[in-house]
């Protein structure tokens, strides 16, 4: 990893706007910055304070590049922890590619993906899940996963982590010394205390452990199959679903949102909605590959929705459905699933009370009249815990914490199990090194360049 | 129009990207800010300095939006002349949508397509051609464009015109004065020296209405019909003149660039290639259509090019393109015609030497092999005047000031006239009144809010 070279890459989306902004980090970022600027008031860049702002022209020679705002951040005080300069020019591509340009010329080189966060860990402006956090973050596209990412990134999850690290550290370098005064037998770490931080260690690894499963749930959506025949009503279904969410967005003039479809928010959780054809029982070639397949999504799946059409009900078709109903539980038992009758408008009272009597958990709706919309958003929420997230608790959405923290526990479970039986310190100072390890990892303090590639290859460029 | 609201907007181009610009501009736009902004330093965003950087959390209540850095500007220096920040944060779309409907809950309404420019206009930071060349800078996706918007935007057009408009001014209110004293026939403006500038005047707007020729191929591109029968290789060719082009962009990692295939920049200036079927005489009434259509595309074009086969001439062949080149001069005598053999490279020298002595001008090319390539481009930026371009003087771009041109070298001639046959002072001030009104028109000295409407409504939002 070289730091020494200066870096520029464009920070703003890509496209034309409004402005542009291209961010210069590194050692000789103000000088070199400072070399193409003509300050409308004379000022000289390179005598300006950190955190302030001039207006002036990007020039090269006689050539006027564009009007430009400068931003000086002089480091350690910058995101980078380096010299910084923003320069927030006019936003046509071809002026931002000029001006990138013109910065390359002048010696800078151009940025890797996320190449600024990965300065700022190595300045020790963040750690590692800090930086990460910054990806998830600009990933983020609902109320939920933005919050844990914010969460993540103001250090919530780090801090945990540290402490607990910085705790079995302290016993860790006494049980350590004890090894060095090996032939006096003497114990400098209480066993009872050091009993208890291992408990308790063992206890918020495990809640964050199990905060995975909602914390991955946030970061990537619930997949949820619709299992129904054609015409069942499950485009209406999803409009209905879809439409009331949409509008909290749409009312903002000029923001655009990328709608993919199937996928839609509830309370800030995002459900993936996954289309199948129905599993009706034929002797067809055809419609059995079909229903392979619609069981094959159904195993991807979280959440099964099995959708019936009501208007069509008779006694043999009721019959039908408590059959294929039975073959999904025979298949998947602990797979949560949900079945809702559509067109419930278009029923007589007495087929409502066979169907709630022969399938009871039946949720009754009409999609196209927009009632029981609402319970059944409930519905899908109830199958997500997210008591962790009101109540603010660090969830783990993060797939590499996940991994250490999983090692982490595998070691503290050994040196639990080493307390219990007496294990000979120099053994179970080797677990505890090792969980201090897994401990590091999350937070960066014990790292490699190949970690730190992978990370990093996942950022977009200019952050 | 009314200026006391404080307005928001997305800066930055939509989308996600490393980072994204909001902008809030108006008397409460600091305060508002203020009120939602949590330095991480503790500083109140109310008492900080003009042009100052400060790093903080947006929040509302006990919820965390963002880490962002905001700008401070106090009006009157800000781009809008107003109070002004500008919200760095995190560029997911989620966020730049919570971030906009935050401040608009806080009372900011959605600023309209260039409503910040508009204000800059309305505080006098810019005068009208000047805030409409940040449109056109915006748009600038060449060399040439680039340079006329910056060229304008720094005010040497409205420089050119202002100083005119003045001393016509000083003028009018010595003739208008000499009304005054009507009955004792004084002369307060002295007419040799009137006159001459009226004649720098008529000078100057002719050639500032000149330039528009060069001044609106330069916005817009020059539209080339290329015509010619299937397979005679035009595709081939405007790879070729297309490949070079486009290496100079690609090389920047990040940077995209929406090609449109036929459009290409040569020397700063783009070309717009219409692609066309042949001319071939018949009788098919299909083929007629076809040639019908031809025709009109070469009418909307500024030049034709005329692109051969070479590899399969016959005699015949060469008496018939004669033939149709001689119809496309009939039809459009004073439109340059570039006739191009294209695969010389497959023919014989006595070919070739039959060729340039039956076709005088045709140019000679391989598109495949790359040969001619470069003489074709100086032939195809022959057809544009640079010369003003490369002396740096002003061009017309826009044709609302090239209508307000014509219309004020209308006034001016009369004025001119007027002089001649020794008008009456009180006839001639009319006239010279009408001319500084559009002279106005132009800076915007005399404007109304539908002309204001109209520029702006073309700007992007943010902007």
């Amino acid at each position: 990893m070289i730091l020494q070279d200066t870096i520029v890459a464009l920070a703003t989306p890509s496209g034309a706007g409004a402005i542009a902004v291209i961010r210069v980090s590194g050692e000789d970022a103000i000088t070199l910055a400072a070399d193409i600027f003509q300050s409308v008031s004379g000022k000289d860049l390179n005598r300006q304070k950190t955190h302030t702002l001039h207006l002036g022209h990007l020039v090269d020679g006689d050539k006027v590049y564009d009007q430009v705002l400068v931003s000086v951040f002089k480091g350690p005080n910058s995101y980078t922890g380096e010299n910084t300069v923003e320069i927030s020019c006019h936003g046509s591509t071809f002026i931002q590619q000029q001006i990138i340009q013109l910065v390359l010329r002048k010696g800078a080189k151009m940025a890797q993906p996320g190449e600024f966060t990965l300065r700022a860990f190595l300045n020790g402006k963040l750690d590692l899940s800090q930086a990460e956090a910054v990806a998830d973050l600009i990933a983020s596209d609902n109320e939920a996963s933005h919050q844990i990412a914010m969460q993540q990134m103001r250090g919530g999850f780090s801090n945990e982590i540290a402490k607990l690290r910085e705790e079995l550290l302290n016993f860790a370098s006494l049980i350590e010394l004890e090894l060095d005064f090996s032939e006096e037998d003497v114990e400098f770490a209480d066993r009872t205390q050091f009993n208890e931080l291992i408990q308790r260690i063992d206890l918020v690894l495990k809640r964050l452990i199990d905060s995975f499963a909602v914390g991955n749930v946030i970061k990537n959506g619930i997949p949820v199959a619709i299992v129904g025949e054609p015409n069942v009503g499950k485009s209406t279904l999803l409009n209905a679903l879809l439409n009331e969410e949409r509008a909290i967005v749409s009312d903002i003039a000029g923001t655009t949102r990328d709608t993919i479809e199937d996928e839609l928010v509830i309370d800030g959780i995002g459900f993936r909605f996954i289309d199948t054809a129905g599993i009706r029982e034929t002797v067809d070639v055809v419609e059995s590959i079909g229903i392979k397949k619609t069981f094959e999504k159904m195993e991807q799946a979280q959440v099964v929705v099995y959708l019936v059409d009501n208007s069509k009900l008779t006694d043999i078709g009721i019959a039908e459905i408590k059959n294929e109903l039975r073959r999904i539980e025979e298949q998947y038992p602990l797979k949560p699933l949900l079945v809702i009758g559509n067109k419930s408008d278009m029923i007589q009272a007495d087929t409502r009370a066979t169907l709630e009597y022969e399938i009871p958990n039946i949720l009754l709706i009409s999609a196209k009249q927009k009632i029981g919309i609402d319970e059944l958003k409930e519905r899908l929420l109830s199958f997500v815990n997210t008591g962790a997230l009101r109540n603010n608790e660090t969830i783990v959405t993060n797939s590499r914490h996940y991994d250490a923290l999983l090692k982490a526990l595998e070691e503290i479970q050994k040196v639990k199990w080493g307390l219990e039986t007496n294990l000979p310190a120099d053994l179970m100072a080797i677990d505890i090194r090792q969980a201090l390890y897994y401990f590091g990892e999350i937070t960066g303090q014990v790292t490699n360049d190949e970690l730190l590639g992978n990370i990093f290859a996942n950022f977009c460029i200019g952050k």
